[in-house]
């Protein structure tokens, strides 16, 4: 008795896609067919219509399409967003009576019975709907009508000339588009589809410090960034994430290696933000003044790549917002304002933000401010530093209160946290989001996570970003398996997913800890200038821009969904597949293990790849730019840790 | 932004029991535990309590017990209904506080950092909740804060005096069961679960027409029928459910073998409801009078049986009705009132309703006085005919306006239709469902339909009725199979459901079709008395009598979602368990085959059963009382048709 669909005889139910019962938006790209699906179906015989009700944010009414019945109740229909910004569907459904009776008569007429009164009724069906036709429509089936009531046939043998209008395809089409929906049923509330940029779910991400793009002795400046710029795009690179480019606090500042103890000289962490020289819409001195900023932007948009920001809302102690808005901080029972601790570890540098303080209205106002200064200055793109231990409500009202105006935004949540959290921030706004990636190495690991990933619930609100290092992640894999290591994560990463990263200094294969067992990188640049020679011999360069080019060339790798795996006969070799709708399948094969050589044989999955099962397979090579011709389900491989990964465009 | 969920730092998400985002309705039985579970996690580091409230019908207010943490964020709750009729429950959280400052402040003295500031923030915390206490409790709470105030140990060897309180038991549950709920989320809508009694999900029925219980010549009455009730009693069956009792009309009566052209002799289909005598509220006249039926429902009573009425909306021409409420019916063009057909058959001897009709308030109020005339003459069990065909809104209307003040009556739902309007059937209220099992008979399609009723969301609100056979449906399997099917089938029906039913004439292995391929019997009992010499050689009573015994007598075959598979090596061969939570086992195996012997290998999955994995077991064959010893995990079975299953009693 909940709901008003209960009075009706239509249920639709169990309709797709939504999460939650509805309570968070869906995701979808724009230009992407947006597949709905729903249970549908009446009490009785009868049959039913189905219409899928759709409108773009900037459509002022609904338009509609015609649902089809796929199988066992369930029926299909789609749209395709053309805009940015919030969609919404629904579905009504009502009792096709005309069908019905056509469907009742001609089983009648099978079974030879006599249908002079079941014509009448057909007539009487259709006389209805005359009012709501234009006049050469109408004038069609009001010739229908008299059809029906015509004289039936002079023999049994000749066919009943009355008959006609059932096989009218004009008739019938007159009558499905202006179908009696009298006592239909439409699904309410509406669900809801935020539509994003091609961006949000695809592109290679490349983190560097400004800062470090001078020299040893000399900070690094936008000027100096923007030189950076040219390599990084020839890498094949989307995106470059900046940490923190505001000022940096002094007091309790962090040496090198995290030390407590700074010296004059130290540079401090960028996520201390703020001091004298301003907040978080500030920029520190040394990188520049706001039109360097601009100017690095545009430079950056000269070669095709986007800039992202970090947005990390807390302060050092020196943040004009202590003095100005003390209400928006912790505070201990002495009054000082509280630092951000993980007890028992204290960290003094930084002061963590209330979010329920009796000033929380000026500040969620203040932060939206912050990220508007930004995407004024042409930032659409925001990295969010933890946002899950923000507030989960703040994020939903900043996120889709700036999408309203800029849907263009993507916003990369960075919670390395628990899965249900992680989830949450995606379902409550983030279009990406930073995975467990780095620490699943081995093959079941590998999979496990990936087939969570890319089926279920997951693909409709959850975006990964897989990135191989990040300034807080050196992982041991990388620590100790050289480079073969860095190949084969970078293979992983870029091939099975649409979007990934790579922290600055991977392609120079940095890997020493700050200790054994630790992720922290020895000299991180967290706390240190760190300038490289990216010149140097070995340099990973030139593969990473052979994997990004691959991804360029191929849409089939801007997909997730599209992940098949193909099984291998050994542990230490993982293979797998990404097909597009237009034909194209890339075939990847790695080498899991860094250290030594591997063969197996591969059983390869043909519909997963949609060849044909019988014909031999030209597997081109993309690296090597090599050609093999594989024949039947099964294929030998041997991978090197020099060359631990075949990328293959298959061919059937 | 849909929820008031999103305003606060809590989720409460993923709570089950629950079906269709709590649009309907989940099932339980009363005095069994209704496990509640739920995603449950805040933003931040900080700790959160939560507890599962509930209320059943009778209760004025909601009584709390409190959640537990299982993991990865999901909490555990239960209550145990004892009390028939609609339960409602919901789940509030908050932050835990004072558990979250605790947490920090072991870890701070692990540490060995200083905690007096700490020890102020727990003290104020703890004064802040004496307002809400009782004089004693709050007289053990100041206590705490005094000691939280005190002066530091003397030395860092000694244990610091002020931490006894974080120690305490009894000031921690005080805190704790005081708790702060400032910004606490709540589940809203609450959700709601029928409580039912134990027969709506378990028991033997026992179909017979009362009719057929006098001589050739001589219709039966409820008087004959009621002496037929000791030996169905004697059987173990737990309710007799009767085809329609009402005045047959005399207007296109079928004769038999649903003939077109009856005798003036013919007894007519008692589906054909109605006529000169009466409608749905009245008796066959043949049968008896009121006071008749009434005796036969006490004689039953006395025997430990229930009555279960037909109740099949549906009129013969002779109905009263017809001439009252001629609006209630379809009309052809003609203005002549439709009859029934599922074109192009014919069914003139039967006037379906119209739900919808311009009457249709009147008649949905009669439609309920009818059932309420037949509960107040002790009825409480109704097997619905064709409900599929009727209104689900009806349904949902009716069932649950009745179950208000008639929370043990108990709708078995015949709905043989596609699988989702069996489901919404019982969504909108049947307490069970007949099922495809008679169509079910090879193992591999009996695992898979087990599987699909006793996992997932259908136990929730889906309870299966097993009938091996019905008026209607005598399954090929029985026609060719002879004894060793009929036994075959009674003993997977009434081991795998905990709900199964027998249509008189199965034990004596009645098995004639009307023609090759019908599943009609020749001379069908819906057409013609049909008397029964029930003493004769050969019977199936016995067994019958020995396997409703065995169910008796071992209540983990009431449930079903307790059902596990043992893998066995035949094809031919099926075996599962049930066991209780009291620790008792039942394991059947099954020869499918009736034609011949069949051996092979079980497999036993020891963790199904709750056996030690070591020790031997002991099964008892509680068919022919044989015990037997089974070493490992391997034991051969070797099954004749003359006796196709084992049901042993496992003692471990």
């Amino acid at each position: 008795m909940k709901s008003g669909l209960a009075r009706s005889h239509l249920r639709i139910e169990a309709v797709e896609p939504q999460i939650d019962c509805g309570r968070y938006l869906t995701k979808a790209i724009v230009g992407d067919r947006v597949e709905v699906t729903a249970d549908i179906f009446r009490d009785g015989p009868d049959l039913l219509m189905a219409v899928l009700r759709h409108k773009g944010p900037g459509d002022p009414r609904w338009s509609e399409t015609r649902l089809v019945h796929v199988e066992n109740d369930r029926w299909y229909g789609s749209f395709r967003p053309t805009e940015l910004g919030i969609h919404s569907f629904t579905i009504e459904a009502w009792t096709d009576h005309f069908g019905s009776w056509r469907r009742d008569l001609m089983k009648r007429v099978e079974a030879g019975q006599d249908v002079t009164l079941e014509l009448e009724g057909g007539a009487r069906l259709i006389e209805a709907r005359l009012p709501s036709l234009s006049k050469s429509e109408a004038k069609v089936l009001a010739h229908a009508v008299t059809v029906l009531r015509a004289d039936p046939a002079p023999s049994d043998d000749a066919d009943d000339p009355r008959l006609a209008p059932l096989l009218d395809e004009l008739v019938i089409e007159l009558m499905n588009s202006h179908s009696d929906r009298t006592g239909s049923t439409t699904l309410r509330p509406e669900l809801e589809v935020t539509v994003d940029r091609e961006r949000a779910r695809s592109g290679a991400w490349y983190e560097f410090f400004p800062r470090s793009t001078g020299t040893p002795k000399k900070h690094g400046t936008f000027k100096t960034a923007a030189k950076a710029l040219p390599r990084i795009a020839e890498m094949g690179f989307d995106i470059v994430y900046l940490p923190p480019i505001h000022p940096i606090g002094s007091t309790f500042r962090k040496g090198a290696n995290n030390s407590l103890d700074a010296n004059p000289s130290d540079v401090g962490s960028p996520w201390a933000i703020g001091s004298k020289d301003g907040g978080h819409d500030a920029l520190h001195p040394e990188l520049g003044t706001m039109a360097d900023f601009d100017n690095f932007v545009k430079q950056a948009d000269r070669l095709g790549i986007e800039v992202a920001l970090d947005f990390a809302i807390q302060c050092s102690p020196d943040h004009p917002w202590v003095t100005e808005h003390p209400e928006w901080f912790n505070h201990r029972p002495d009054g000082s304002i509280r630092y951000a601790e993980n007890p028992p570890k204290k960290y003094q540098d930084i002061y963590p933000i209330n979010f329920d303080n009796d000033g929380a209205a000026a500040l969620w106002l203040e932060l939206k401010r912050v990220l508007e200064h930004w995407i004024s200055h042409g930032v659409k793109i925001f990295r969010v530093d933890n946002p899950h231990t923000k507030s989960f409500a703040f994020w939903e009202w900043v996120i889709n209160g700036l999408k309203t105006t800029h849907p263009e935004l993507i916003f990369l949540a960075e919670a390395f946290t628990r899965p249900k959290v992680m989830k949450a921030l995606a379902k409550l706004g983030f279009s990406q989001s930073y995975t467990y990636f780095t620490w699943r190495n081995e093959k079941w690991e590998i999979v496990e996570y990936l087939d969570e990933l890319s089926t279920g619930d997951m693909p409709k609100y959850f975006r990964p970003n897989f990135f191989v290092n990040t300034p807080d992640i050196l992982h041991e894999y990388l620590q100790v398996g050289g480079p073969p290591a860095f190949k084969i994560r970078l293979v992983l990463a870029s091939m099975l997913c649409p979007t990934y990263g790579v922290y600055s200094g991977y392609e120079l294969l940095e890997n020493t800890p700050i200790s054994h067992g630790s992720e922290e990188y020895l000299h991180s640049e967290k706390f240190e200038l760190k300038p490289r020679d990216y010149s140097v011999q070995g340099s990973l360069a030139p593969y990473i821009t052979k994997v990004n080019e691959i991804r360029r060339k191929h849409p089939a790798l801007s997909q997730l969904t599209n992940l098949r795996w193909h099984d291998v006969d050994k542990d230490n070799l993982i293979a797998f597949s990404k097909s597009s709708s237009e034909g194209e399948a890339i075939l990847v094969v790695v080498n899991l293990n860094p250290f030594n050589w591997e063969e197996g044989t591969i059983s390869v999955d043909r519909d997963a790849l949609g060849v044909d099962l019988a014909r031999p397979l030209e597997m081109h090579e993309l690296i090597t730019d090599a050609t093999y011709t594989w024949h039947g389900d099964q294929a030998y491989v041997r991978l090197d840790p020099a060359e631990p990964a075949h990328i293959f465009e298959v061919r059937g």
